[in-house]
């Protein structure tokens, strides 16, 4: 069924009035969400973005340049409509949800209440010592991504875009690109929002530490076990987003260093995730591109951008729409009455 | 004024709520687009796309894959509305005109209103014999270019598109590439729509006869007569339409290879045009990103898209958009009550 619908798929691709292959990497993104879809007419309906928010207890070890606080900081702004993924959820038309998963802060649920209250813990544990999540936190942080994405489906969206807010949050990516992608951890650190040299040199020494302790105290762990050791409550609610939107056969669009990990981290619990993936953004944190070269991954765009909560991802979304705009919209070679050019 | 201006935009933008640097481009794009208007608050208003269209003596000498009839087909095409241009002109709320400067048809005006007539010649000279256009044509074709970015500001535009139909002109833009940049003919030949590497090579031996011919025939020739020499009509217009655009301080959005060498061209004729110019897309064409370097240009996007009519610059508007959305909406520091951080 999926070889007739891709031949059929490329057939209407080849059939545009364009010269062939003329469209490049839209003639890929067409393709894609067609098979997404199972249709040679794909819609992008409702487009929702996501951003999970959650505190880190490896942040204790000085391994991020911004403190903290910014976390739940930032949580609060996003009620005024003043962050990067609020203007650019305007711009393109995304519902946005702001969960609280693990953020390190209470947050008055009147004077809050743009913030979706999931809050499993006040951040996870340090994964210097131990495991940052229990296995029912982890379970729990799963079901509310689930839970997320059903509402956003159940609204009539069928394209998902996540982000997150977390202090400390590259440390965890780092680790499972290293763990799961066999990269030395020493490519996989970087500098996060803004580390200089001796900053790098201590992230590095810390999760060269933590990686050590979890080889020491697990032995032959599962993807599961190795996952929930190192990543924060936004990180598995992400991927617990992820899997469901793959069920629903929604279109992911996945974001920066974070969001590529956690994807990542999906496709060990499910290879077939990876199928509604498109990749959004290409960032410059060491080991980002590293990351998604030996994913097989190619994202959309390469501005520089490093904000994290889905902001790379969003600003990928209308060269997603084009793809599907002309998919459904250009003329064919039959309808304008031209000679098929090359 | 304008240091002046610099300093409080970066100002401004290093206030914003995030990372000091952490938009990439499209803090670069946001400084430049303030720059050009002159404000701390540019706005984007009434985007307009103009794609002109001709055909070029040097077709005939077989230095294109397309047969000549593709672009008085595809021109009466535009007025169903499924060319790519069009479908991208509906996602983005571009106004599109459609200009006749010199195709090789009779367009009639009752069938094809949508088609502004402004035909020079039913399509330029053979360069390879002699120049493609009179002193007279090339002064028109620039005026008619300017008279349609008038009528663009006059509606209130202040953003400008612009793309082409013309087979065969690949060819006179690897010329320019190769004159105003000094680079080996052979790096600035590639496949146009298409081309194998058979035809490659007899197109490159084609303007390698008409260049050595140009210089025979040409002693010391100025800017403006190296370019009438080579470009289409509608190639002249582009480059009224963008001399025109940068006198008015309209962001100027350049597409693919062709649209590229007009950029090139308009510089030598008035460099301050370049303050004016965002690249949206590098293709795959062969030089144009060797092109793109030279002109230490930075395109915003790299979808290998390789069918003209402006469509790269198109898809590429997005980004300016959200560049300029995220310069005004974003909340700063002071206001945002938050932890300054990195």
């Amino acid at each position: 069924m999926n070889s007739e619908l891709r031949s059929a798929l490329q057939d209407k691709i080849d059939n545009l009035n364009k010269p062939k292959g003329s469209l490049g990497v839209l003639e890929e993104i067409a393709m894609q969400v067609g098979l997404i879809q199972q249709t040679l007419t794909p819609q992008l309906c409702h487009p929702c973005h996501i951003l999970f928010g959650g505190d880190h207890g490896i942040e204790r070890e000085g391994v991020s340049l911004s403190p903290r606080e910014v976390t739940w900081q930032q949580m609060i702004n996003y009620g005024r409509g003043g962050g990067g993924v609020n203007v650019l959820c305007r711009q393109h038309g995304f519902t946005l949800r702001i969960v609280d998963m693990g953020v390190d802060y209470y947050f008055d649920p009147v004077l809050y209440a743009h913030i979706i209250p999931r809050k499993i813990r006040y951040g996870t544990r340090n994964f210097l010592h131990e495991a940052a999540m229990t296995e029912e936190e982890w379970e729990q942080a799963l079901a509310v991504g689930r839970e997320q994405v059903d509402a956003c489906h159940a609204e009539g969206s069928n394209v998902l875009c996540l982000g997150e807010m977390g202090i400390g949050n590259t440390s965890p990516s780092s680790v499972l690109m290293h763990l799961f992608l066999d990269i030395p951890l020493q490519q996989c650190v970087g500098a996060g929002s803004g580390l200089d040299d001796a900053g790098i040199r201590h992230k590095l020494a810390v999760l060269t530490k933590a990686v050590q302790h979890f080889h020491d105290t697990n032995n032959d762990p599962s993807a599961t076990d190795t996952i929930r050791y190192f990543v924060g409550y936004e990180m598995a609610a992400a991927i617990g987003a992820m899997l469901r939107a793959a069920e629903l056969r929604m279109v992911i669009l996945v974001d920066g260093f974070i969001m590529t990990a956690c994807m990542l981290a999906a496709q060990q619990l499910d290879p077939s995730v990876r199928d509604c993936a498109i990749f959004g953004h290409c960032g410059d944190e060491g080991g980002h591109q590293l990351m998604l070269q030996a994913m097989n991954a190619q994202p959309l765009l390469r501005l520089s951008m490093r904000l994290g909560e889905g902001t790379g991802a969003l600003c990928a979304y209308p060269i997603v729409a084009s793809a599907v705009h002309l998919l459904n919209e250009m003329d064919n070679f039959q309808h304008a009455a031209i000679t098929k050019y090359f």
